[in-house]
């Protein structure tokens, strides 16, 4: 272990040019343009699978394609299995001009590296491989089996992962996945996160007139459908931070005290929160902590506005249409499908008879909840303290990844979430960042997370 | 007078050649990068009317220039003075993709000519240019010196035109200035315009966190500017359709039995017009006629909004920011800067204290209303009926053309507002057009008008 520890020292600089040229490739899975972006990314991850003594290849899929790696297999040793998860895409880089230095060109500045898709999620997964890499090098024994499945759609809903793991749920069938895209609450404290947030997504685009009106020569006699919009829109939520949907709280489980307390006990200064966030004031459901708001709560957020002109100057029209595209994260035992039907139906009864309504279902993903005292709970958590040297927390965490609970349902396997993200690491906003010191610690915590997980089996 | 009308007959296929050219000057005041095709498009209005003998001059201000020509004065004469007032500008053409074809590219089909500009305003003014040809070139003495005022800045709210008249108060000093810059209810069916509406435009932006958002790492624990947004525009109309802003209706004239009496005789089918503006139904304010409710009460409208992301697919964020622009279409005796006012201390009680929110103020024009049994409203009517050869009908309209209560302070004259332009022309819309029939009437009507009024000085 000693040689694996002090290879990934001896290559740390090494490692972050590496993470430097695979952040530069402008892997944003949701803009058709970047099509040939991801296929060039996700070879350079193959050949760097390769070139590290991984068996690797890219599979195809409908969407893009999924870069799959192995660690190569003794014949007849029957070893614990373990599939590392991560993505290559990363999300939209605008709006542009907030970056400080553009977001496909990294710029390290102190510990950060400044780069879209730096934490969200090239860093985090990039940390395993190099671990993996330490093992292959140095001679020494992984006591596990490994399998990488690095996708290139989580950005926009994972919507072809599902299907590849079940076309290989025999090759991929293990013990347990590890997936590296969650956040630690503070720096220097690391985190095993235990439940997720869902998500489920919803555009709505109303319809008035066939065409943009002079507002002048017709306005008084037609409904303006982004004044319909705002009308619809403004009562989704209350003035208490409850989402204002009939069933939405429906089969939301209430915190346990004992979670509670947990939360309770993470660091958390209200006036450094709100100079982090920039905002004048916080704004969240009555009876509830901010950590509890933002992990264990659902809500809605509206992710985008368009109608009419938006240009310089004024033009005075009526829009012809107006459009919103809408977010409800959601907690365990949610159901993103019925959510999605509870928000349209209710949408739909207020739509007034004015404007003509369209709906469009955007991608959905369970929350998910593991049972933060089972045994491979506690061997994530001894491999944390072994990495960072501090005694880590539990947490729940309010992103989404809901490609979660389909390793639960296809492979049978528990995920261990041990996130490198820092709060600060602006994930999906302008100048987002990896703290290498996090990248250094990732691998130190994949070297020793093997043994601790092997023993189990 | 037979002369002038046999030669713009004679002549009407090469003025609408004419008419093409001026419209494929792409003239967007709002747009600065149009600003080249602007100075061209004034520069070929100032050689057409030298090349009819005019004098004519372009006339720089701190915005557009603007196109200044007069008929030649014969020394010690002491005849009547008109001003001729119009516009060169137009408005933006987006969204291009609903055009049938390219706005500036002219295209005739039946008496329709499509462009951008064809209808708002260059075919109107040119139809008056093209009748003064008519009489400079036959030889007839026209009874009276006439000027034309040319602008390209009334489709951003004319800021330099006030100016420029006070500047030149004495030689622009007239009896009447005449405008054709408004409608008529239908095809063959003259009238003058007796009112319109005024405007006040004001934009609002909210700001939440100093960037967008990850909806899932903070969602639940800040406000979302695009929701709060949503809520302070969905409570400034109520569900009848009246202006929900304290004090907004204080100044508001009720409109008289025999104005309400005048406006039932304009045509209108429900039906008809709901098909016309692709509407699945019409909305307005409760206790007024279609006719009443566009063109003599006073609306809300928001003419765009934007937020977060709008691209393709989604991006799960709450986004920095929020903003709208609304304009609120005005009725004699409302005062644009009071309403602006009230709007925004409206506005401002009721935004939360979660975001920042910021207003900039737009364009403002007051409403105008004129005697429509006055001695001059009466020249205007015959000269309709002369052109046309139909009883015309009097009209209020909902459009605002705010220089028009200019005149009457500056040059101290009425204006008579005698358009040409049909409910279907899609001014302000994509696939604007302009009927060449109307056109024809208009140089018909130009002609037939500088006698009658002549004949009351």
């Amino acid at each position: 272990m000693n040689a694996v520890l002090d290879y990934l020292n001896a290559h740390r600089d090494r490692f972050v040019r590496e993470l430097c040229d695979y952040v530069r490739f402008p892997s944003v899975s949701a803009q058709p343009a970047h099509k040939p972006d991801m296929r060039a990314c996700a070879e350079w991850l193959v050949a760097r699978c390769e070139a590290i003594g991984l068996e690797a290849r890219l599979c195809p899929t409908a969407g893009h394609p999924i870069a799959l790696a192995r660690t190569p297999r003794r014949a007849g040793a029957r070893k614990p299995h373990f599939v590392v998860y991560g993505h290559y895409d990363v999300q939209p880089a605008e709006p542009f001009e907030l970056w400080k230095t553009p977001p496909f060109e990294p710029r390290i500045e102190g510990t950060s590296l400044f780069a879209r898709g730096a934490s969200d999620n090239k860093g985090q997964h990039l940390a395993h491989l190099n671990a993996v890499e330490a093992y292959l090098a140095t001679g020494t024994e992984l006591p596990c089996d490994l399998t990488f499945v690095v996708e290139g759609e989580e950005e926009v809903g994972s919507g072809n992962l599902a299907g590849f793991l079940k076309e290989r749920q025999a090759e991929l069938r293990c013990d347990a996945v590890v997936v590296s895209d969650t956040g630690m609450p503070a720096p220097g404290l690391p985190a095993l996160t235990y439940a997720l947030r869902g998500i489920t997504a919803v555009e709505i685009k109303l319809t008035g007139p066939n065409r943009d009106l002079h507002s002048g020569i017709f306005g008084g006699t037609v409904d303006n459908p982004a004044m319909a919009l705002s009308q619809l829109l403004a009562q989704l939520r209350d003035k208490k931070g409850r989402v204002n949907i009939p069933g939405f709280y429906d089969d939301v489980v209430p915190l346990s005290a004992f979670e509670r307390k947990q939360l309770a006990r993470l660091p958390y200064r209200e006036r450094d929160y709100v100079k982090f966030l920039g905002v004048p004031r916080l704004f969240g459901e009555t009876g509830y902590t901010a950590w509890e708001q933002r992990s264990a709560r659902p809500t809605v957020e509206i992710n985008g506005l368009t109608s009419g002109y938006q240009g310089e100057g004024s033009k005075t029209i009526i829009p012809s249409w107006a459009s919103a595209k809408l977010t409800f994260r959601l907690v365990p035992n949610q159901s993103p499908a019925k959510i999605a039907q509870l928000v349209k139906r209710h949408l739909k009864k207020f739509v007034p008879p004015t404007v003509r309504a369209e709906f469009q279902d955007g991608h959905g993903g369970e929350a998910y909840l593991l049972d933060p005292r089972s045994p491979q709970a506690e061997a994530g958590l001894r491999a944390l303290k072994t990495a960072f040297g501090r005694e880590p927390v539990l947490l729940r965490e309010g992103g989404s990844i809901p490609i979660v609970t389909e390793f639960k349902k296809i492979l049978g396997a528990d995920t261990l979430l041990l996130g490198l993200a820092l709060p600060d690491d602006n994930a999906h906003s302008p100048n987002e960042k990896f703290d290498l010191d996090n990248y250094a610690a990732g691998q130190r915590l994949s070297a020793a997370l093997w043994p601790e997980l092997a023993a189990l089996s």
